[in-house]
């Protein structure tokens, strides 16, 4: 847990500090390293609108720590006014990202902790909230270490790991997600390789997993989208690991587009196939995966790269930006609390009920 | 076969007029329509180089004529001055793209043909030479129209076809060879949607596939190569086509990058896989795919995109410029002599046999 900080080179993704919000700007990498004090509200919305901040745990923690900044100014407030506009804000926050539940659930607890303590100022209860902030932080940083913790025995020495977009440590504020095992195993002295997607349309796997595991001294070698069944083909891969947005109650679950084709040529290969799930991202409300609605993004990111037009004019294009994957093509799901394994109807129940989040 | 031209607003991939030898230059499209009126053959060869001139049939029908481009001031030697002149720009010109098939195919039949020719002078043997590069052209053109017509009957009306790089009328000089089955569907009457992958790196299918079935008028949707298992698990895929480089004597057979994966999803959804296969990219001296060498192309082109680096400095790259699908995947091969079907070894030897074609 107490480990060396990952990167030498790179700021982290959120830091508070001495009551500033600083946040790595994930669009400028792996061209620049910016880091950008968060002034108030308004630059944490935008940060998280435009994907400054983005991964949906990172997101989590910089939205609570953006209700404190937004809040910073308001210490002489009654407690009653204090928590009213608490409200106003983390309601317009929220409206950052509809889609990004970590986002919702960062704030709504934040909420919940206002409300339930019981403070004799409002500085006492700014205070008790910067503190819920940081806990909410740490938490995301022991939940990576639990996935690493527990998805690191699948890594072998000599082994190849592929991976999709970033679910990685810039998408949380510890050791990532899908990245947490390969973290945790190069950490131990493991060698082995990892292959990582580009990740098109937005490129997160060229841009930001090949960028932070180049930076962590990790061996990985980009590859296109479309290179990875030929990898597999030739042998080079003994694991997949992926990130996911949402797992339904049956295993089924959603990720970045790519991420179907990937399991389905994972499984002719009989290459095991993993997901890295907080257990967060369990929605057991969702029965399967055809309830999962798939967000369609503007085609320009299709007929558009790197701000030039690669598509003629006026051509139609799809977008989905997520598919979902059917839970008979998963092997596992590596959560903080072990590895889960088909039955998943039953297993991630379990595993739920034992969270003890029943919302 | 006497049928209207494809495109109202194209000029043809390749047209030999009055001497003169016009290449449409595919490097510029769909931004700029350029015709290149090619002076002699170092700029012939320079086209095919650079990829202006593009797709093995093409390139074919590029080198017989820039033979005849590279010859036409030499009509005043003698017919073994003559020929040996020729042999000279023929061997030169093969350098040009040392792994394409047809660019050797195309000068070594030149070159028979110049052997073979009894002529009183070098003005009557060129003059045999032109006629026999017009042959190799209408031959191309033949070709495209009888996988066209084979292929036509798998297109039915309201289904959806998927399509990878571009095996279209672009890389011919005639309706394609994957795109014929899809213009000559098209030209009936029959209503369909094509589904065209964008095919990173070099993006032929957002550059020429998915631009020239628009410019024809056939509804064409592009998708980036990672949402194709999405769009196929969503139904609307009946149907993939997809061209070939190169196939074995069992039916294993390499094609661009990313067809490997489509075929595995495809067979994982059980929608007919079929390759256009035009019985000069049949190799029986191959036995099966596991000997068919992959052009590794240089890393630049996935850590760089229209020119601007996408990817973080210095990092490792695999790109593979084909894959290979195993026979297993593959549903039948539609040649202009008919669709030949499993079990491939032996169909495919007949098929060879019929052509006659023993070298």
């Amino acid at each position: 847990m107490a480990s060396q900080p990952l990167f030498t080179t790179l700021p982290p993704t959120i830091e508070w500090r001495d009551g500033d919000l600083l946040l790595l700007d994930q669009t400028r990498l792996p061209h620049e390293i910016v880091v950008e004090n968060v002034a108030d509200v308004k630059a944490v919305w935008r940060a998280i609108r435009e994907l400054r901040v983005r991964g949906a745990p990172a997101i989590g923690v910089a939205a609570a720590y953006g209700l404190c900044i937004a809040m910073r100014e308001s210490t002489a407030l009654s407690v009653a006014q204090y928590r009213a506009e608490l409200e106003g804000h983390a309601n317009w926050l929220e409206t950052a990202r509809p889609t990004a539940v970590n986002l919702s659930w960062g704030v709504r607890r934040m909420l919940r902790h206002a409300r339930d303590t019981d403070a004799k100022d409002a500085a006492t209860l700014h205070e008790a909230l910067v503190e819920e902030a940081q806990r909410i932080h740490k938490e995301d940083r022991t939940l990576c270490e639990g996935i690493g913790e527990h998805g690191m025995p699948l890594v072998r020495e000599g082994c190849g790991v592929l991976t999709h977009c970033n679910a990685g440590a810039l998408a949380t504020t510890g050791i990532g997600t899908a990245t947490a095992p390969i973290y945790a195993a190069h950490r131990a002295g493991i060698a082995f390789k990892v292959y990582a997607d580009e990740t098109r349309p937005l490129l997160q796997g060229a841009r930001l997993t090949a960028f932070e595991l180049q930076q962590a001294g990790v061996d990985v070698t980009l590859i296109m989208d479309s290179a990875a069944a030929s990898i597999m083909s030739q042998g080079l891969v003994d694991l997949v690991i992926v990130g996911t947005d949402r797992v339904a109650a049956n295993g089924d679950f959603a990720n970045k587009i790519g991420t179907l084709g990937l399991a389905i040529a994972a499984n002719y290969y009989g290459i095991p196939f993993y997901v890295a799930c907080p257990s967060s991202t369990l929605d057991l409300q969702t029965a399967s995966g055809s309830r999962i609605e798939i967000e369609e993004r503007d085609a320009h990111e299709v007929t558009h790269l790197a701000g030039r037009r690669i598509a003629p004019d006026a051509m139609q294009a799809r977008n989905p930006a997520f598919d979902v994957t059917p839970h008979a093509l998963v092997s596992g799901f590596i959560t903080e609390r072990g590895i889960v394994r088909a039955p998943f109807e039953r297993s991630l129940r379990t595993l739920f009920a034992a969270e003890g989040n029943a919302a």
